[in-house]
């Protein structure tokens, strides 16, 4: 059993005469786990590569999201076989950016996200974001949240070499909440979230509010598939924290 | 194995002592199959929703495209314990129609959709389409696909009672095609495509390029699943026809 909260033994637990157990540290990636904007950034990032002539089917580009834009554009390209400039490469990520102001009008929080994070902030438990999306994205997509803070600073792309497969970020992260990586479950919405947790040996469990299915997030080594943070909520003593009431 | 062809012997038949097998009919979904709209399908719902105070995360649209529109907007409106009336659907599907015209300037064929339904004409399978859109999104489709006419005519929505999964709209197709349902393999992106196919009794055959996992349409059934439509071309002698060159 994991026990959540750091500066306080939890009041609701079942077996106060058992070894207390380490405290456990959420990390949660932002878009699509969080906030519901994948799809809005699929479509801005088919815009700026149709704009840079490099057409790609739609699915394709969704299949990589949760990757840093670098990355993803690099991919995509190695499709064609074309290979994308530093040069080319910024320009892409600036023609994203501004295709994704148009297409993230209708973007929200996804259901249960504020009521979860405010859940695991009351019962102490060290939470943070780490996402693939730079500052200013991540600025955007934390908005969506309400102004909820997270009680540890939040990491972005900009703050690592190596974004997700790789587990930078999550790594960092897991220094922000003063947490042992091994001690930490990663809640993510892509099978590149899954597989950075593998490689971090923290536990990675899976949500399916970005758009992939239940069995390939399995197959990445979620530990439990959860269909969105309101679900998760309902879930949370699977991951090793008490239920509210 | 099932030939290809049904008013001529295969050219290149390896065993033409072998018994004669039934000629095999091809249905193809259209959005997501053949062409590359599933993803502004999905964010022109989210609109249609929104404007109507239905609120759902943009994961569970894309679950459901494949569907009919009208039930599409039940099963969604469902989940937010809503009913929706007939004028309330009707106004739906107007508002989704308007916002596709705008999500849908980036939207073309599918990598190797033409190539493979050339080849099927050219090879004298019988083939066809059949979706659950309206007569007028089933246009707009086809002409992505740059003028090709199916030798049969297609299915649409306002032509059966029933749309998937259902398997009302590929009855119909067969019987356009004139083909026993039985000897017919039913290619789609989604869930919905597959249910229907077993239904029918008819082999499914599932393509990723809607976005659906490869899990997912296995066990819903699919026979095979390919890429998209170029690699289904690549493979095509697995679905019983044979390869160009």
């Amino acid at each position: 059993m994991i026990q959540g909260g750091t500066t306080q033994p939890s009041q609701t637990s079942l077996n106060e005469a058992a070894p207390e157990t380490a405290p456990v540290g959420f990390l949660f990636d932002l878009d699509g786990t969080l906030v519901d904007t994948v799809y809005q950034h699929v479509l801005a990032w088919q815009n700026a590569l149709d704009a840079s002539g490099l057409h790609v089917a739609v699915w394709e580009i969704h299949r990589r999201i949760g990757m840093s834009g670098g990355l993803l554009a690099q991919a995509l390209a190695r499709e064609l076989d074309r290979r994308i400039t530093p040069e080319e490469a910024a320009k892409l990520q600036a023609a994203h950016a501004e295709a994704y102001r148009q297409f993230s009008k209708q973007a929200r929080a996804l259901p249960g996200a504020r009521e979860l994070l405010n859940h695991l902030t009351s019962s102490g438990v060290p939470w943070t974001v780490a996402t693939s999306g730079g500052k200013l994205s991540a600025t955007l997509g934390m908005e969506l949240l309400g102004g909820l803070q997270p009680p540890y600073p939040i990491v972005t792309r900009d703050q690592v070499k190596h974004a997700k497969p790789d587990p930078d970020l999550f790594l960092a992260a897991a220094v922000s909440v003063g947490v042992p990586i091994e001690h930490c479950v990663i809640f993510g919405d892509s099978v590149w979230d899954m597989l950075a947790a593998r490689r971090a040996r923290a536990l990675g469990v899976g949500l399916l509010s970005g758009g992939y299915g239940r069995e390939e997030l399995e197959r990445a080594g979620a530990y439990r598939v959860y269909d969105d943070p309101a679900d998760l909520l309902r879930h949370l003593d699977e991951v090793g924290v008490r239920l509210p009431g």
